[in-house]
């Protein structure tokens, strides 16, 4: 069984799980801070167990590094890694805004730039979203790309949710010049829009994005041919382990993300 | 019939008209610029022209404005006007974001605190929201009111696309104060958010919104128990004209109202 199969059977089955929670009291729940910092929901706590209990099931060789769970290992004589943020998008979905998913990814090693395999489910239609490196991006088994054209409308996904005053003043040229931007709350998913060409620019310079946010939707990004590019616009890459804080620039084509670092005063 | 079944069946009738065309390149084309000022694509042209076909086919005693097509007067002798965004969230429905709605309100009067019917359908999958003054706010026929209680995270729906730098340093004390700040892009089904509890707080002082934008969202959301002000921390109403701009602040509760007047110094 491929890497990329086990992470769509694992995603596959999480939406099974837990598509009856969103919006519910039964999705909420606390049980403390999960290894991440955020408080653990009892939606996030059932699609972990689903994650893990399967690769349980099959005996797959890795170690899970999970947003609640921290790290667990499968099996002793592990091959590489799974990076899981079995529910992204945890507020959605408990207060019930129909955007959130599920996150896996496989890395063979210890570094971002190591991840072969990335799925990511989308927690309200089951859209299935995967990419295994040097294959291609793929939504429901059809290949996607970014958004390469000059678009009708250029859309800006910015998360500045509790972004310092500072930081947000330095963003400043990026909101006012766009009539199109958006947040929805959930990393991950916003990336899979990104690779689907429905975005094509997304800013997240707060410096508070975990791995486990990132791990997936970095190479659904780069497969789907998008530039992702760290805050000293250096190629996007970190080591795998949950004190690391990401802030990128994700964008659809070289002459975006030029302007972007330019507006943004990136490379001073 | 009653004003909210008209309202009701020709959303109804939009929605099974443009339902199809989110994302694909039928629903963009350029017909130049509407009344509104934005440019007015297929999507727009095909959910207005449903709307006054079918107010037409039914005589219905009454004078449209639209953002597309400005003011039509359906019978000489008419009751009061159909005020209607029949595509907000074009931007969004032409790249494929399923995050959009048509918004149809009537008012007996010519001002916003005059309408007294209110309908917003969501055209990815066909929610719909209606209100009635005095009646209550309903989703699909269910009874649907803001968040009063304290809500587990507290959700902000913020607008700031294209804001002045200025005024998005105005909003930082809320921005920089949440964890978890929203923007979908159309206003009107965000206020449909709002009214069904999933946000906390919806606030909009870019001074960009029109009429007919906010109209039905603004009576769905006073049904639903929320509150609403303008800049001044009015009341909000306005005149129900083309060139009125709009700011507001929608709050699920007294107390939040307060802290954001508070925190965004309103009332200086």
């Amino acid at each position: 069984m491929k890497k990329i199969e086990v992470l769509e059977e694992a995603a596959k089955r999480v939406y099974d799980n837990v598509k009856h929670l969103p919006g519910t009291k039964e999705s909420a729940g606390d049980f403390g801070r999960g290894a991440g910092g955020d408080i653990s929901r009892n939606i996030d706590i059932i699609a972990e167990k689903t994650v893990l209990d399967y690769l349980r099931e099959i005996s797959f060789p890795c170690v899970v590094l999970g947003e609640e769970c921290g790290r667990v290992e499968i099996l002793e004589n592990y091959e590489g890694s799974v990076i899981m943020d079995a529910v992204d998008g945890s507020t959605n979905a408990v207060r019930g805004i129909p955007f959130s998913c599920c996150s896996l990814a496989f890395a063979t090693g210890d570094k971002l730039s190591s991840v072969t395999d990335a799925v990511i489910i989308d927690l309200y239609n089951g859209d299935l979203y995967s990419a295994s490196k040097g294959q291609g991006a793929f939504m429901n088994g059809k290949k996607i790309t970014v958004h390469k054209e000059k678009p009708l409308y250029f859309v800006v996904g910015v998360d500045m949710s509790g972004i310092s005053p500072d930081s947000l003043q330095r963003l400043a040229p990026i909101i006012s010049a766009s009539n199109h931007i958006r947040h929805f709350g959930a990393v991950a998913l916003e990336l899979a829009m990104f690779a689907r060409g429905l975005v094509d620019l997304f800013v997240d310079l707060r410096g508070k994005l975990r791995i486990t946010d990132v791990a997936a939707g970095y190479l659904l990004a780069l497969e789907a041919g998008g530039i992702i590019v760290d805050k000293n616009t250096n190629q996007l890459d970190s080591d795998l382990s949950h004190d690391k804080k990401i802030s990128f620039v994700a964008a659809a084509s070289q002459e975006i993300l030029d302007e972007t670092i330019d507006k943004l005063r990136l490379s001073d």
